[in-house]
């Protein structure tokens, strides 16, 4: 009989591996005695200051010029620093507030597959509050 | 003679791995028809939406407060959900966006090392530019 | 017999006037050919920018050290033009949309009023769902 | 011989005049003993916060859409809403800033038409450090 592993193939192949790079981001830390300008408020400002890099990029391209954005070489570059970015400040944050990525996000994607069900939801960009 | 690994090594281990992640959330707007909204413009500003929602967590809180923050019961779930919904939206944007993130990621961590070299910006929140 | 004139004092005297700097706005756009690009939608994610390039001159400072940020020549006129800048954006996006600032604020202040009545909510930060 | 009133014609009418919410909302503050909270740090962060509020609400609409957002009653309120909540908090801000919005304004315009003379910006949404 074959057994059922669904259910904790999530704990043998997780959705997202960030440790390696959250140890990388520490020792950085550490090294420069950053630690002390690391609080989770403090590194929540800058994730916000890094979306707002990010926004920059995008906010004089049309939708459909923001689908060719990567192949842009004049923007190519300032898009993935951006994204490496935010990505590096959300793990060093994750870190710091001792959350595992992987859990929350597996435990959001629950979340968000029961407030928008396909049935409903299919076609809308509406808020489940309003489906 | 010792093989040098230095250069593959980071294909052997990768500081993020985010790809199971971005096959599932592509699933998941396929299923909803929500590709017609998954500009990479568009999710940019879910982004910011999300940092925004951060931010409102942490507004009034000291730096002392924010450490201890996921300890709270009231805002440790809340804390966890925002952070994988930045994650999310990340990874969904750089999945359409085609940017390997952790190698966007290697790409930022060797700029960031020869922009603030232990030696300068030990101990100072400078930004590079004035170190 | 006095006639009481708290009704309509504040459309002789208005919370905020900012019908002047919407119009500097939108012929400074148009002598550019700019209106092509001024959406509310993009408007709003230069907005974002603005708020994330303000974001970063605070992001490693202390809440008391933030307290003195105006006085510091390094910072004072970096601060000074990034409120600019916001003020400047949120002005022609209410432009754009045809919103009246002084209007929406007076309704909003007295929502405001109502969700954080002084008894209730004296002395907490808390959001008023939560008091 | 005709005076020359361009210098001080700022002065007599001033591009933006926020004084009275400045006032109202200090007021607001001080009753509810809340200025122990509004540091311009956390300030910023509650900006962040009501612009991401913002960007949730355009951030599903094509461009066309977000011109149309204000008739749209489903969110006309809340748009209202939002763009008040930002000049609120960004009118605080400047307050305990101790900065002077409207000379702060001004000063930002001549950079702007410095930075982008009609000549070299018409018809293009190029940074002025790419024209």
């Amino acid at each position: 009989m074959e057994e059922d592993t669904r259910d904790n193939s999530s704990e043998a192949s997780p959705l997202v591996q960030v440790r390696e790079l959250a140890g990388v981001l520490s020792a950085f830390a550490e090294e420069r005695d950053w630690k002390q300008y690391h609080s989770p408020k403090n590194l929540v400002m800058a994730l916000s200051g890094e979306v707002g890099e990010l926004s920059e990029i995008f906010q004089w391209m049309t939708e459909d010029a923001s689908k060719g954005a990567s192949r842009d070489p004049a923007c190519a570059q300032a898009i993935q620093d951006e994204l490496a970015d935010v990505l590096i400040y959300l793990v060093r944050l994750s870190d710091v507030l001792d959350v595992d990525l992987n859990a929350a996000v597996l435990h959001k994607l629950k979340t968000n597959a029961s407030k928008y069900p396909v049935s409903k939801a299919r076609g809308t960009s509406k808020k489940y509050t309003d489906i």
